[in-house]
């Protein structure tokens, strides 16, 4: 058969070029990380195919590479439908693995337990520019916090690490699950439609309110409710502070917990930031995942027109695992684009070791060969790197790309 | 369907204890081959079925995770059999991959390439106590260095890094394909039984000269071979030096080459090696892999009376993607074993951020709570690693718990 050069459809080989800002990214993602107390864990790529499929993951669900049965029990011959022929599928994300695991090792483990991962994920989308089937995924998350305590962490920590890496003026959008629904409760949407009003408000930003009421109506909703839906983002809109405002007006709708709990977020992150950003509270941020239960919050990068990271709190997912419900809440950072972001902007890792080229002509007798290496080996101790290689007809050219590649110095060994 | 708590069958939950280690490790391994000029780059986990079944994986290709095509693409009623099914593959090594890559990105590509790969790998192997269906793979690799320049740089830049990580009193032992060809057909053996008489060689260290000569007997080749053939063994070991011993007697059945060449990289890497080991020629050294074209190796550990990483020359791969061979060289470390005799040694790794543990007493008011996380910001940003938890009622038992996990400061807040 014949072999093919090209990575898998939709997946892409990366160079070094590339690799060396996703090393130091990862680990300045990670020492931050660290710094908040945050310790690494890894889970397998793969997860039992029933895991994958139970409803959490919304969307992604559909999109999951699944990985055949082996040995005796892949029946081809009898197989009716996939299922039969399935066993484990690639994870989609690292919250439903992470789940698995806090369910698997929770005794093992601190309480809270705040997980770093980092590691790729799976998801068979239709192949196009700039978005892969393969990616990275950076996730911290908290497991058994029940107060905001949690978020005021995952929100430092992720923009910490962002400011780190050199962005600015980015913004922090905060809403609740339950102001959401109480939102929606309150214009008189019927419990049952909720979803379907949300994934239409959850394309505000694109299609705007007169959009969101137009599509709201071509649903078949009350036109009493879409005007007094409108008018509540109206009213966030004008209003000095949006929370405080929504508070008020959807009393005896909302938990006023969540008023308290919402300022304390946004007061305490914005008196402790490291960085340059805003918390900006926005009651039309939805995110799609079906697990969250309470806060959520997304990057918003100016230089990108989209969400560059997300999370939320997702309390009632360990709870399908274990059968007991443990508080938890999450934050992943949009890997693949904060790459994209800064290969744009010509960004360099700073920081690196001084590059030395050896050349050495062909020939070379075995004594003086070793003289070389010893004498490379001793610049390497001492912090440099090193590059020995043979000595090119064309010297001049092999010069000339060494440079290229950030051989300032080049040293040349002749046989004489 | 049952959520399943456990990881899939053969595959592990890596915990925070090992997770430190690992990623100690890695940074060691990054770092030094680094200062030896080597650079990373990835490709995705999943290769196009037809680059896995090339007959190049010898063995390992009957261990692959097998990828379902998905969509239209998938048509489960007409699949006759397995191969109807699936488009892609899980990757069983670093290697395959590599040369794909090498052969789509050349011309981007420094010339020689000097590749550093630190990735999951995945084989079905039937589930064992210590060894996992998916791994950790660390190779390094030089392609396009005819010489053995390659060889020298890829032993010390390994035997650098296992220095690094504190292990002692290593071998490598060093072989070449082409002596052991030599030997074979030196005795009398037909080359087409070469690969048989290989297999049997290979358990020298398990089964003993007279074990090998006794399986060779019951394979029916002449007596006289044999014994021709361990002739060869027995005057290694008497030699002064075996490989001029061999250089010697295989006259006429040997490239002088390979002499001058094998004992050039052990003079070589003696001369210059930063760590404490030594080179050992070992001619009953086979490795498995059939893409092996010359020089072969493996690092030998006292404390795991087994290999722990090794490689060898594929002259012979790339061209089987573009039709033109380009010269390619490996080195690949037993990342698992490394990190399991670290484990089992009780390894700690060095210098950490000092780390201090916040307890907020419950009900903290929002003003005060914004000054302890302020003060943990600073501290973070001054080098530490700063937890922030709640009080937990038994606040005894919290405090011993987080002493376990390293946390000797802990400072109190009560709300007064």
């Amino acid at each position: 058969m014949a072999l093919s050069k090209k990575p898998v459809n939709g997946m892409k080989d990366i160079l070094p070029e590339e690799m060396q800002i996703r090393d130091y990214v990862q680990q300045v993602i990670k020492e931050t990380y660290r710094s908040f107390g945050f310790t690494p864990i890894e889970t397998p790529c793969m997860e039992n195919i029933a895991n994958l499929s139970n409803k959490q993951g919304g969307e992604n669900e559909k999109l999951i590479f699944k990985v055949m049965k082996r040995g005796e029990k892949l029946k081809v011959a009898e197989a009716k439908e996939e299922a039969d022929l399935v066993d484990f599928g690639m994870r989609y994300d690292l919250t439903v693995p992470l789940v698995r695991f806090y369910s698997n090792n929770a005794n093992d483990l601190p309480s809270p337990f705040k997980a770093i991962q980092m590691g790729n994920v799976w998801r068979a989308d239709r192949p196009q520019r700039g978005r892969y089937r393969q990616f990275m995924q950076c996730d911290i998350d908290i497991i058994g916090e029940p107060t905001n305590l949690a978020e005021i962490e995952l929100i430092l920590a992720t923009t910490t690490t962002i400011g780190k890496l050199g962005f600015k003026n980015f913004e922090i959008r905060i809403n609740e699950r339950r102001i959401l629904k109480a939102m929606a409760a309150y214009s008189g949407f019927a419990e049952e439609d909720f979803d379907t009003v949300f994934i239409i408000l959850d394309k505000m930003d694109k299609i705007g309110l007169d959009g969101v009421a137009e599509e709201l109506e071509k649903e078949g909703y009350a036109k009493e409710s879409i005007e007094k839906y409108l008018t509540l983002f109206k009213g966030v809109e004008e209003a000095e502070n949006g929370i405080k405002y929504l508070a008020k007006t959807l009393e005896g709708y909302l938990d006023p917990e969540v008023e308290r709990n919402l300022l304390e977020i946004i007061d305490t992150v914005e008196g402790a930031k490291a960085a340059s950003f805003k918390m900006v509270f926005d009651p039309t941020l939805v995110r799609g995942m079906s697990y969250y239960t309470g806060t959520i919050f997304e990057i918003s990068m100016p230089e990108l027109g989209a969400a560059c990271g997300g999370g939320g709190r997702y309390d009632k997912m360990v709870g399908k695992f274990t059968g007991q419900d443990v508080p938890a809440c999450g934050f992943s950072i949009g890997f693949e684009r904060i790459i994209l972001l800064l290969m744009e902007s010509g960004f360099t890792v700073p920081t690196q070791r001084p590059k030395v080229a050896y050349l050495i002509e062909k020939g070379c007798p075995a004594e003086k060969l070793g003289e070389i290496i010893g004498k490379a080996q001793e610049e390497r101790a001492a912090g440099k790197q090193v590059l020995v290689v043979r000595m090119n007809k064309n010297k001049k050219f092999q010069k000339e790309k060494l440079d290229a590649e950030g051989y300032k110095e080049i040293i040349e060994f002749f046989n004489k």
